[in-house]
């Protein structure tokens, strides 16, 4: 490339030393990648993205994701070059308690560091999420600059993805979509170098992956030798001149090159290379076999022009920021809100309440009340649904739709800036998709489906409890209560398995006015994903009068009826569709002269989070008689019942019929609610 | 088609009117799939398919999968027309309690259904897997005809997939892994409609499907107009006749058709048409709009012809099968146990025990070697990893790899009827294919990943609980005790998660020798999916002659310390890794005085099983003090600790560094168990 010289050629065989010298240090870890992906990660850190190592939340710069997370090192060593706060002592302290540099980036932990990868396949769909992010985000703020027009806030996402990343079936369902959304400012590298763990990928990964590309509507090149910085540089510049679909860069390689007995070889990918192999393939370079992390004066030095370049290249930008800022206050004020995600005073006087009503509402229609009634107060609150849009109630009428002009369809008018997101039965692109655009910027955003699918994105919602994004996944039919689809669409497990997920809220509410608070915590949480569990069919809206009030849902869980006498002899505890059920009971229990209380628990998790003498005022110690009832598996309840508790729930599957019909032949009803209670108290 | 008349075409109609009909009696489901594949359901089982609704389980049978399993009414109207024993009245039964006629198709629930589909995009994965244990099977009952001879076991998988289906990623890793294993016996038919749930699928799935099947090595074919019988039957004939590579034919239909209203929208997938529009569709097809469920004698009895073909087509092909049983009555014998699931006698003698040792063992490895050593004893048994064949210890040395000749590298030989699976990078698919391949016949399979990544295969894993298949997960690196990859890769909500899905074994063996039991109690039970939950790191072997034997380890729970004087005053219980950690604790309880007993946990659902008596005498009732150690989420626990004890896990996620210093910066170690044990008492 223009400018290059062998300093340059020197720092990426450096690269290369230090990945080698890192994993040998400490013993395992994932040298060969970091090797050969060495001039890329390098071309990209010095040349073509547009970074500022001293300002590295800069709003405009370019994002960088690393989707074989396993090859941090090619990550971490870029970091260290260009000047992030990284140094040589935190390469030696690779892979060990307490470094900056974990076996695998971790967004949040190492500055410069934009997402947490490993699990292959996500930083494909977080990249993508990236990039819808840029373009909605440059459309809040920058809506006077046409699309097709340059603005101050555009910015490339570039990504680097392996085999491994492509043969998850994931990033094949971000990429599709990221075609149908031309995506043009996204490229992605496919590290094309024929090698996984178990060696030569013939005997799994055939096909032509570059042919897949552009039948998902992608400008696609070749690279033919990942040692050919002209070559790479080339097609960099050319992805990045290509603005209406998003780029692959098919870059063949070898991975562990220039390894003479290595290269090329499954045993490279995830071992160290041994003394031996090091010091051979460090006489190879021209380095000093017996030196371990050599990095020469100048070659640190001159990497580290980064930082100079990258305030250079901000300070030329700063004045068309400023003067943006002039000119749109208002944008200029919904920014800065964004930027820390703050929510707009009184947004929430924009919460709809619900008339108590007996025949009900879905708590699904409630959620879709709710987010009509404040998106006009939240410009940053979009979403949309894996192809469940009516069913999940989560596109609001009359917004447009998130879509390239040419996708507009009868139904779905939008365009480019648009808000109601289609993800296509993606559910698990979706949960990726959303992480980044959760990393990219200060949106909120939600995604929909059917709470039995939510395995399917589960991976995704793993990472963004870990990377703790504020993301919100609304999932409907949250039980037996669909009805008809069946055992296959009737979750059973999987309140319990989602609760399990550490730094994810599980929020199931009871009925509308239930919904409406818990659209309104989960929004002023601005640290952690939460899941919004809403029922298909209609809950009766409980009238608030004769009932604890719904604010109590912020807390997690909160005294629904009181028991008679204000002492109860038994505690009946419940969430969502069931709670109607336990004040069946209550009614049934206090008539026979049971002081029954009922405590209604939206959310374990922010329930856990008040102080012990809340807890023990809503579930008082002194009453061990307690009753849960929730149609799904038992698991986590032990915990709230106690020993002499006792809890209604399911150890089976369910079936195709009309939710009544479910629920009575399954025993989820008052009377065997009763019946437990009788047992223990 | 040569030799189809009037009357077929009138019996494609009437699986038109049948499905309005039934769905519009409900009230719910689906129709507008149901009427447009009408045609090719119809040409499929009345042509194509090669079965025997007599004997539904003929081995030599051709398999059909519905993988859009929504439009039900598609399988269960040609079952009704082939006469496998549905009936009119369980078509009006539709969606209803006790039907045979559920939302979605389960297998062994309706005669016919080969497969339970729903969640998107399985049926690909199982058709998938059916097509390869097919190839399997023959090669093992038949293995004196060549690979390019015919066999009598020889057989086509036929399945249809939809939009949805083919958005799903999980229907991508299949595909790609069927191209690289040229798997000639698939066809699958694309019902390429053009509408989902969201209406025009513009707006997320603008993809070229056909060129994204040729990247992956499929052959592909068109068929302009799904009411195109002729064309229909030319690309299944040329799709038949493809055998080297599987098979692609993309159907243009239109969904809802001949609806006058509601052709060709969203609102036909998954509503009822209404009286209106189903009287007004009738009439187009001539059929009388007051009347429902109306199916002329001609066309029943016309249809039902298929039971006659099918039992001269299994009486033509029996005496092959007969000469082949007389001429290996090995093969013959093995094929009669695998029919039956059966396990020959003696085989468990095979397998290893292994010596006490302190330093020990990853259970991973004692794994890899109790499947060398049964390898020779059931040749039913095979199964691979998603490309981590050498982490999970998959497989079996000397074994060849199942592939086509072209694919072998210099790491993997083998050939098209080889033992050792190459699922690629493709946790999903695997477990989805694993799930075909029980389905499909007698073999034992099974898959391996890390332990994290089961959320990766969550869905397929729920479907095989569903479906009651015995196949078998291998989750190794199961905690932070694979250290240094840091806590993307490190599980702690998964063997709680796993645990709450109905129907799955989660097995954690303590040392080598519960592993080798774990092994044979999973392989014992043929009507359930296991997972077996393996370390990274060396555990112990424990001492036999010192602690109680690990045979205890197919009751899911037993003594392994018994407390001095047998009577405990505490109880420590733990699984896996973290049994010896317990044993160290009851050594410092011991010493100080406090009889404690120690039980090993490996399979809570083994325990479950167990009488109240046994499970009584493991965990007395009487003794309260009861301290749980497991190095993950808490869940679960206090149903074994009671309200006095104390469970040691984790709260938060993991990290990376060492495992020994993980253990010990989290509080995993006998000290805090002691404490607890002491708080406890």
């Amino acid at each position: 490339p223009e400018g290059f010289t062998d300093l340059d050629r020197k720092a990426i065989d450096t690269a290369r030393v230090l990945a080698m010298d890192a994993v040998q240090k400490v013993g395992n870890g994932h040298p060969g990648t970091a090797m050969s992906l060495a001039p890329l990660a390098y071309l990209l850190f010095q040349k073509w993205i547009k970074h500022d190592p001293s300002e590295p939340d800069w709003v405009a710069r370019d994002r960088f994701v690393l989707s074989p997370g396993h090859t941090a090192l090619t990550l971490y060593t870029q970091l260290y070059f260009s000047g992030y706060g990284l140094e040589l002592d935190d390469l030696k302290a690779l892979r060990t308690w307490g470094s900056k540099t974990p076996g695998h980036p971790e967004v949040g932990h190492t500055t410069g560091v934009e997402t947490t990868t490993g699990p292959l396949g996500q930083g494909v769909g977080n990249a993508v999420g990236m990039a819808m992010a840029a373009r909605r985000e440059r459309g809040i703020w920058d809506p006077t600059s046409g699309p097709d027009e340059p603005s101050l806030f555009d910015h490339t996402i570039w990504a680097i993805a392996s085999d491994g990343d492509l043969q998850e079936g994931i990033s094949g369902e971000a990429s599709s979509l990221a075609g149908t959304q031309q995506l043009g400012n996204l490229v992605v590298v496919y590290d094309d170098n024929k090698i996984s763990i178990e060696d030569d990928t013939t005997i799994a990964f055939t096909e032509d992956v570059a042919a897949r590309y552009e039948a998902y509507g992608w400008h696609v090149q070749h690279v033919a030798d990942s040692e050919d910085l002209a070559s790479l540089d080339a097609a960099l510049a050319a992805a990045k001149a290509e603005t209406s679909r998003p780029s692959l860069i098919v870059s063949r390689s070898i991975i562990g090159w220039p390894s003479p007995n290595k290269q090329n070889t499954g045993a490279v990918h995830g071992s160290a290379l041994g003394d031996d192999e090091v010091a051979a393939t460090k006489e190879v370079l021209g380095f000093d076999p017996a030196q371990t992390f050599q990095v020469a004066d100048d070659v640190i030095a001159h990497t580290r022009q980064v930082v100079e370049r990258g305030r250079a290249a901000r300070a030329e930008w700063q004045p068309s920021f400023d003067a943006w800022r002039s000119a749109n206050p208002d944008q200029a004020e919904l920014f800065d809100r964004m930027r820390t995600r703050t929510l707009p005073e009184g947004w929430a006087d924009a919460l709809p309440t619900f008339d108590a009503d007996p025949k009900g509402m879905a708590t699904r229609k409630a959620s879709g009340a709710v987010l009509a009634a404040i998106y006009p107060e939240l410009p940053e609150l979009w979403g949309g649904s894996a192809d469940l849009a009516e069913s999940n109630n989560t596109a609001v009428e009359g917004e447009p739709s998130f879509l390239p002009p040419s996708r507009q369809t009868k139904t779905w008018s939008g365009g480019p800036f648009g808000r109601t997101l289609h993800f296509g039965i993606r559910e698990h692109a979706m949960g990726s998709i959303m992480n980044g655009i959760a990393l990219h910027g200060g949106t909120r955003v939600y995604g929909g489906t059917f709470l039995t699918f939510s395995d399917y994105m589960r991976p995704a919602v793993r990472l963004a409890a870990l990377m703790q994004l504020p993301v919100t996944y609304v999932w409907t039919h949250d039980s037996i209560g669909l009805g008809e689809d069946g055992p296959t669409h009737q979750p059973i497990e999987h309140l319990a398995a989602l609760r399990a997920i550490i730094g994810l809220d599980v929020v199931r509410p009871a009925d509308a006015n239930e919904t409406a608070v818990a659209w309104r915590t989960i929004l002023e949480h601005n640290d952690r994903p939460a899941g919004i569990i809403l029922s298909r069919q209609n809950l009766p809206v409980l009238d608030r009068s004769e009932f604890g009030s719904a604010e109590g849902t912020a807390k997690g869980a909160y005294v629904l009826a009181e028991a008679s006498g204000g002492t109860p002899e038994v505690i009946l505890m419940s969430t969502g569709s069931e709670v109607q059920i336990a004040v069946a009971a209550r009614e049934q229990l206090e008539a026979a002269g049971t002081p029954t209380r009922v405590v209604s628990i939206p959310c374990q998790e922010w329930f856990a989070e008040q102080g012990p003498a809340y807890r023990d005022e809503v579930l008082p110690p002194t009453v061990k008689a307690r009753v849960s009832i929730e149609a799904a598996v038992a698991m986590g309840w032990r915990e709230f019942v106690g020993d002499a508790g006792r809890v209604v729930g399911l150890d089976h599957y369910g079936a195709s019929a009309s939710f009544q019909k479910l629920y009575d032949e399954f025993g989820l009803t008052a009377e065997a609610v009763v019946a437990a209670a009788r047992e223990s108290i």
